[in-house]
C-alpha cells in the first residue's frame, strides 16, 4: 500500500521476565523490531521487585531512548510499548505503558487494540470516583485493573475479561510478575518464547523474539491469560469466544513479513495471496510490478503464478520522512513524485500489472498510475491482493471513516475510472482466507463485510460523520 | 540568604475568570511574576465552557510557553501553576495543574502547600480503587475532589476541607467556575482582585495582580472558599482554625518584597526586621552590608536604626545559572567566588556588619565571611534577621532535614566559630513578629520552635533520617 | 550492499536559475531527492541579485529546513548541497555551500568530489596569506575562486580548471549567474534540464530534476563549464581530458536507480549486470535472493538470465536509524539480526544464490550468510555484481583504507571461506562495463585495478596506514 | 540603567597559558565572570602545542558548554570569548574565537572592540584575494594576521598595529604562545595576572582573574603587546597613542563593579560619581532610590553625600529573561511593570530622588517615573550619574544611532517633560572624570562630546540614518 494511504498501525507490545538479563536493553531491541506497529511514542517500564521505573516519550524508539535514559531502568521484569495514534490524541499523556500505584502495589500496563465498550467502562470508572487524565482506553484498562474487583491480580484480570469487549492484547507487570492477556476473539497477534537461560519473552509479533535471539514457543490462545514469574510460565485462565476472529489486516499489511502467525511467515501468506489473485484475476500483460515496499510479496506471487516477469517499476525514496516544507502549487500537481519515481526504461511501451496489497482511501493510487503512464506504460492493470474495504475498523486499526473509504463511496467501475486504470480487480475474501492457509480458524472481516465479531454500535456513529 | 543555602521555594498558583480577556496570556504574565516561587515546571489550564485545555512542561515559565503553545489555550477561565520540587520527584508527572475528567465533568487543580495527612489520604484513595500516577499530594487532592463525596463541586470542596490537614492554597477550575481555597490556618498567602472589566484574578501573591494591572481586593481568609463565575465573586464557605498560623518564612524570604500581606509590603516588614535586629543586637562597626539580594532590605533597616552607613560589599553574578561544568579541586577550594565577589575597597580595613535574612544549612555563610576577610575586612559581625532554624518545615517549604540544619546541630557559639565571625546574633521570634506589624494575628513558627499548628508526626520520621 | 558495509556516499549538488519560481523551495525538494548522496549536513544559498542568503546545518535535509528557515531565502538563483563525510571531519564548518564575500562580490560554491592535489593547493593558499577555517577541499576551491587570477568569474573558473586535479562537480553562484562545472574526466555525474517557464536546473542526478518536474536536457560533458543567467544556458568552456573516466561505483551502488546516465536508468544497468553475472558465474540452485535493497535489480537480472526463481529471503528493518543503545554481549553475537531478518519458509531446505552488488570490508556478508543457514538454507552461493575492490578511492568516495578492504587482504578462496559460502564469484570488469551499455566511453576503475585516471600519490600514504 | 535601554555590551576576552592546569575549564569560569560583557555567543579554543581545538555556539557560556563539550578541549593554552551583537549580524559565523590554519600554523583570535577603518581593511583583504565569510571586523583582524606581512607572529602583530585604527583588545593564540594586545588608545580594559604555579591569565576585567583565583599583576598599557610562553610573560612592543582614551562607559555601566581599573573598583568610582552628582545637583527630597541594579552604587553615593536616606523603591524581577509571549494591548500599556514593580509603602507621599547611571534612548525612564507616581510619590527628581549621551559610539559599544539618542533629539527641559519628572540633572563630564580618580589619564568622551580619539568618518553616515 502506498505511503499516505496506509491505515494507522496499531501498537506494539513487549514483555520480558528474565532475572539474568538487562531487561530494559532487551525491551529496547524488541520495540525496535516492533517499530512498524507505531511511531508516535515509546516507553519502557521495569520492575526491580519493589518499585516500577518508567520512561516514555513522544518519538521513535531510537529517539526516545539513549544509554542515559536506559540506565535507571534496572530490574528483572520489563514491559515496553510503541504507539500509533491519530493526530488528535497525539499527546504524551496517552503514551504507554501506563504505570500507577494501586492498593496491591505498583502496576504497569501496555495495550494493543481497542475496547468497543470503552465509553461505557469509562462512565463506570468516573461514577466510581476515578478521575481520568487521558482519552485513552488503555488508561481505562489500567484503572479497571488497579481498582477493580478481586483480591489478587489474577482475580482482577479475570474480572476484567468478563467486563471488556473488543480487541486487547495486554502486557501487565506487577512488582514480581509479568502477565500476558489476549482477548477471547484473538483479534491481534500475541506470542511468547524463551531465552534459554530461564528468561521468558512476550511480544505482539515473533520478529521481536527473533531480534533478541529468543525462541518462539507459540501464540497465546484467544482468551488466554499467562503468568511469568519465578515458577515459570503458566496459563492461569482460558476463556475463548465461540469463534476466533483474527484480524485479516495483520495478514495483508500490518505485521512484519518475517513474523510467524499460524505456523507460517506473513511473507508466505502474502505471496500466496498474489498467486490466488493471479488465478482469480489474470491479465494480459508484459510485466508485473509492485507498489513498493509492502506489495512486493504479492507481486512476486502474481508473477510466479501468471508467468509474467516480475520487475521493479517504481523507486521509493528511502529518505522520505516528515518534512514540514509544503510543495507550492506547481509541485503539488506533481504530487506523489516526492515518494515514488518511475523507472522509465522498465515501463516504456509495456502493458503493466500493478499489484498493491490494499486500497483504503485511494488517494495515492491514481497519481501512481499517472506516473506509470507518463513513463510510457501503454496499459495499466491494477490488482489488489485483498477485498474492497467498505467499512471502518473499530477494533484497533486506525483505518478511516466511512466517507473516506473509496470502496464505500464508489462502485468497482467507478473506482477503476477514478484511478485511470485499464482494468481493476480485488482478491475475493475466500481467496484471501485461502491464502492464509488457515481457512477453518476464523478471521475478523469487518472492514470488508461490516460483520464485526463484537458489538460496535457505541463507536459507529462517529465513523459515519467522518 | 545566599544562593545554595536557600530553602526550596514552594509553588505559585494563579487563577482568572475573565470573559473579555485572553486568559491564557494573562495567566502567563501572572506566573512570570510568581516565578520566584518555583522554577521546576510550569503549566496553564484553560476552560472554554466545555473542555479544559492544558499545557505543562518542565522548565521556567518563559521556556515552557511560546505563542504556539499558548494559541490552543482558548477560553475564559484559566489556572496556572509554577512548581518547585526536590530533585527526587522532579518529574513531568508531578507538574501542575492536574487535569482529570470526572463524573461532574473536567476538573483542574493547582496546589501550593503540603498536606500533613497525605500518606493516610493516599491509602484511602488506593483502597477505594484509584490508581495514582505520581508521588504528589496534589494528585491526591485532585482525585479526592474528582471522586469524593458530594453532589456538587461546592459540596465536594467542603468535604475535602474536613478531611485535609496541613497547608493548601488551591485554585480549582471546573467547566464554568473558578474556585479559590485557603486552608483553615492560612499557612500560605492567597489573595484576589479585579481587572475592571468584569474579570477576577486569584494569586499566591499580590505582585502577580500588579503585574497584569489588576487591583488587589483582599487576601482570602483562613478557611475560606471563594467561587468566581458569571454571578461574580462570592464566599461559599468559611471555616477557619481557632488560630491563624501564617508562615513566617513568607515574611523573611519567600514572597516578593513588593507583594502586600496584612496591609504592608514584605519589603517594609523586612526593613522593620532589620531595625529590630539593630536594637536587639547592636554592633560596633564601620559599615553594614547585606548578603545580596534577599537581605538588602534588612541591611538597610539595620543601617538606618544603627546609624552605621549602608554599603555594598559583595557583588552577585547576575548570570549565574545552572552550569554543568564542575570546578576542579583548586577552584573548589575557592568555592563561593563564582557567585559572589567582594568589593575590596569598600571592605579593606573595615569592621563589617554582615546582614543575612536567615541561615539554613550554613554552608555558604562561612565562605562568604572568608571572602570578606581576604578582601581586608578586619572584623565581621554577622546579624541574621530571623531566629535560628532548628526544625524542618512540613507545611510546604522544602527547608532541609534535621541533620542538615546547622542550628539543630550546633549551639550559637559553635555556629559563630564555624562561620568564623567575630560576633553572631539572630533576631528573636518576638522581634520578628513585631516586625510583621501584626503581632496578634498568629503565625506558624514551627521551624523555630518545633510547635507546628497541625499534627506532623506522619512526616517527621523521614526528616530525622536526613 | 549491506548496511554497515557501504562506501560513504559522496555529496549531492543542485542549482537553479528561475526568476519565476520559489527557488529555495525547489532546491529543498531537489536536495530531498539527492538525500542518498549524503546525510551529514545540508544547505541552501540563494541570491536575490544583490546579496546571497545562506542556511546550512548538520542533519538530513528535512531536519535542517522548515518553513521558518526557508522564508528568508528569497531570490531567483539558488544552489543546494547535501554532504556525506567521515566522522573525523563531521563538523558544521565543513558543511556546504561555502559562501564568501570576494572582490567581485558574493560567491557561493557547492562541490561533489575530491581534489587529488588539494594538499598542494592548500599550501599555495596559505602561502598567499589566506587563513583557512576548515579541512575541506571545498573551501580550498572557494578561496581559489574568490582570490584567484582572472578579472571575471569566467576567467577565474577557467584558471581553476587548469590548476585543479581530481574529481569535482561544482555549482557556483554569483550575484546574478549560476555556473555548473564538471571535471575533465567526468568522474561524477552532473546534468541539467529546464522547467518550462524560463527556469534552468542543474543536479548531480536526473532524479532531482524529475522530482521537481524539470525535463532533462543532457549531462554536462567532461571538462564543461556552463553558465545560466538572463541570456539562458550556454557553454563557456569545454576542456575534456583525453579519456573520460566516469566512476563505476555510481553505476554499481551510488546513484539512485531511477537516475539516467548515458541514456539509460541505472536500474537497467544493474539488471544487466545481474544478467552478465548469471552468464559468467552460473549456480545450481533453487532460488535467487538479493541483499536488500540495493542488490534487488542485480538479483532480478540474475534470476531472469538463469531461470532460477527470484525470491525475497531477507527482510530489512525499515526503521533502523541511528540508535545510541549498544547491544550487550549476547546480542552482539546475534549481530546483523537488528537490520535483517530471514524468511524461514522461503529458505528452508533451499539452495540459495545470494546476490550482492559489491563487497567492501566484508563485515556484514558473513553474518548474513549465517542467518540464511540458520533459517534452513542448505547451500549458499554468493554472487557479486561487481569486481573485487582492492584499492581505495581517492576521487570522492569514502570507500575504506587498504587494510580494511577484504579483497586487498584475502584471496578469493580465502574470502569464500571467511564468508562461509559454498561458492563465491564476482562479476568481471569487462562484464560490468558491458552492463553499462557504454563500453567505449571510458570509466574510472581505480578501486578494482589501482589504475586511477589522475595522479593520487599525495593521498595514497594515508590510505595504506588505514 | 533600565533594562531595555542599555547600550549593547561589547565582548569579553580571556586567555590563559598554564601547563599545569585544565585550561579549558578555567577559561569557562573566566568567561562565566565576563558574561555581562556579551550574552549572544561563547567560544573556547585550546592549543595542545600541535593543533587548536575549538567549540563555539550561540548562547550563554553555561548553555554553550557542558562536560562533554569541554572534554575534547585538551591543551595548555586557551583563549575564550563571549560576544554581544546587534540582532542583524547575530549569527554563528560571527561567533568567536576565530580559528584558521595559516602559513605559520594554526591561529586563534578573540577580539573586543571595533576597528574604525574596518571597511578599508576589508576591501584590502578582498583585493588581496581573501574570501570573507562574515561581516565581523574580528574576521578581518584574523585574516590580516594570518596573511599579513611579517615572517614571525610578532612581526605580524606589529604590522597589524600599524594598520589598524580604533578599539581592539585581542587575545591571539598560536601553537605555542599566547599574545595579548591592547590598542594604542587603551580604549577598553585589559589586564593580566598569575596563577601561582607558572600559569598566566589575561582578561578584559580583573573580576575574571579573581573568579579563578588568579592574582592581578597590572593592566596592559595602551599600545602594549605581551607574549606568554615557556619563557614567561614579556612585553614585545609598546606603541601608545599620544594620549590615552579609556572608554568612560566602562566606568559608568559596562564593567563589573568589583573589577579594578586604575587601582580602584568600579564600584568605588560609581559611588564617587553619585557623590559628585549630589554636590552638583542637590534635591530637596525624602528618599534616594536607584534604578536597580546598575545605579545602586551611584544612589548610595548620592544618599551619603546629600544625607537623604537611601531606600529601595523598585523591585526588579530577577527571572525576567527572554520571553516570546507578547503582551496584548491592555498589558502593553502597563509596559515596564513586567520588569519593575514599585514598593508602594516606601514611596507613598514621598519626594523621591531617582538615580540612574545613564539615559540612552530614554524609553524606559518615563514608564518607571509613572510607576513611582502611581505608587504615591509626590515628587520625582531624576539624577543621572553621567552626562547626556548625544553621539553614538563607534569604538565597540553598540549604543544607538543618532535618531535614537534622546539627548541628541531633545533639550534638557524637553527631556524633563518627556520623562514627566519634576526636575532632571545630569552629572557634568568634569564631575564624572573626577569620580574616576584619574583625571590626568585621558578618557574617550566621544558619546558625550562627539570628539572621538580616532577618525570615525567611515562609520558615521550609517549612524545618522538610524
Amino acid at each position: 500500500m502506498a505511503w499516505g494511504d496506509s491505515p494507522g498501525h496499531e501498537c506494539g507490545i513487549f514483555g520480558i521476565y528474565a532475572p539474568h538479563e538487562d531487561v530494559a536493553r532487551l525491551t529496547f531491541f524488541g520495540l525496535y523490531a516492533l517499530q512498524h506497529r507505531g511511531q508516535e511514542s515509546a516507553g519502557i517500564a521495569v520492575s526491580d521487585g519493589r518499585r516500577i521505573h518508567l520512561h516514555k516519550e513522544m518519538g521513535l524508539v531510537a529517539q526516545v531512548f539513549n544509554e542515559e535514559k536506559l540506565r535507571p531502568l534496572k530490574g528483572y521484569i520489563a514491559i515496553g510499548h510503541t504507539r500509533y495514534s491519530t493526530t488528535g490524541s497525539s499527546k504524551l499523556q496517552n503514551a504507554q505503558p501506563f504505570v500507577v500505584e494501586s492498593v496491591l502495589g505498583p502496576l504497569a500496563v501496555g495495550h494493543n487494540g481497542n475496547l468497543t465498550n470503552a465509553p461505557q467502562l469509562r462512565r463506570e470508572l468516573l461514577t466510581r470516583g476515578v478521575g481520568l487524565i487521558s482519552s485513552s482506553d488503555s488508561e481505562v484498562i489500567t484503572q479497571m485493573l488497579a481498582g477493580g474487583e478481586g483480591r489478587t491480580w489474577e482475580e482482577k484480570l479475570r474480572v476484567f475479561m468478563i467486563r471488556a469487549e473488543g480487541a486487547y492484547c495486554l502486557t501487565v507487570m506487577t512488582r514480581d510478575t509479568l502477565y500476558a492477556v489476549r482477548d477471547p476473539w484473538g483479534l491481534h497477534p500475541l506470542c511468547y518464547g524463551h531465552l534459554g537461560n530461564g528468561g521468558w519473552v512476550v511480544a505482539s509479533e515473533s520478529c521481536a523474539l527473533a531480534t533478541i535471539g529468543a525462541t518462539l514457543e507459540r501464540e497465546l490462545a484467544p482468551g488466554e491469560i499467562m503468568a511469568f514469574d519465578e515458577r515459570g510460565p503458566r496459563t492461569i485462565a482460558h476463556s475463548p469466544a465461540p469463534q476466533r476472529a483474527m484480524c485479516l489486516f495483520e495478514y495483508i499489511y500490518f505485521a512484519r513479513p518475517d513474523s510467524i502467525v499460524d505456523g507460517q511467515t506473513l511473507h508466505a501468506a502474502r505471496v500466496a495471496a498474489g498467486r490466488e489473485l493471479a488465478r482469480e484475476a489474470p491479465a494480459d500483460a508484459d510485466i508485473v510490478i509492485p507498489v513498493p515496499d509492502s506489495a512486493v510479496p504479492a507481486a512476486i506471487g502474481y508473477a510466479q503464478e501468471s508467468g509474467i516477469p516480475y520487475q521493479e517499476g517504481l523507486i521509493k525514496n528511502r529518505y522520505i520522512g516528515r518534512t514540514f516544507i509544503q510543495p507550492d502549487d506547481r509541485l503539488r500537481k506533481l504530487g506523489v513524485q516526492l515518494k515514488f519515481n518511475p523507472l522509465s526504461d522498465s515501463l516504456a511501451g509495456k502493458r503493466v500489472v500493478l499489484v498493491d496489497d490494499s486500497i483504503v482511501r485511494g488517494n495515492t493510487s491514481g497519481p501512481i498510475v499517472r506516473l506509470l503512464r507518463d513513463a510510457g506504460a501503454v496499459e495499466v492493470h491494477m490488482r489488489v491482493s485483498s477485498p474492497p474495504i467498505k467499512h471502518p475498523c473499530f477494533l484497533g486499526v486506525d483505518m478511516a471513516t466511512y466517507p473516506e473509504l473509496i470502496a464505500h463511496r464508489l462502485t468497482l467501475p467507478e473506482i477503476r475510472d477514478h484511478l485511470g486504470v485499464d482494468s481493476l480487480a480485488y482478491l475475493s475474501l475466500e481467496g484471501l482466507i485461502r491464502a492464509t492457509g488457515n481457512s477453518g480458524k476464523g478471521f475478523c472481516n469487518g472492514c470488508f463485510t461490516g460483520n464485526y465479531p463484537v458489538d460496535v454500535h457505541l463507536l459507529e456513529k462517529e465513523a459515519f460523520e467522518g
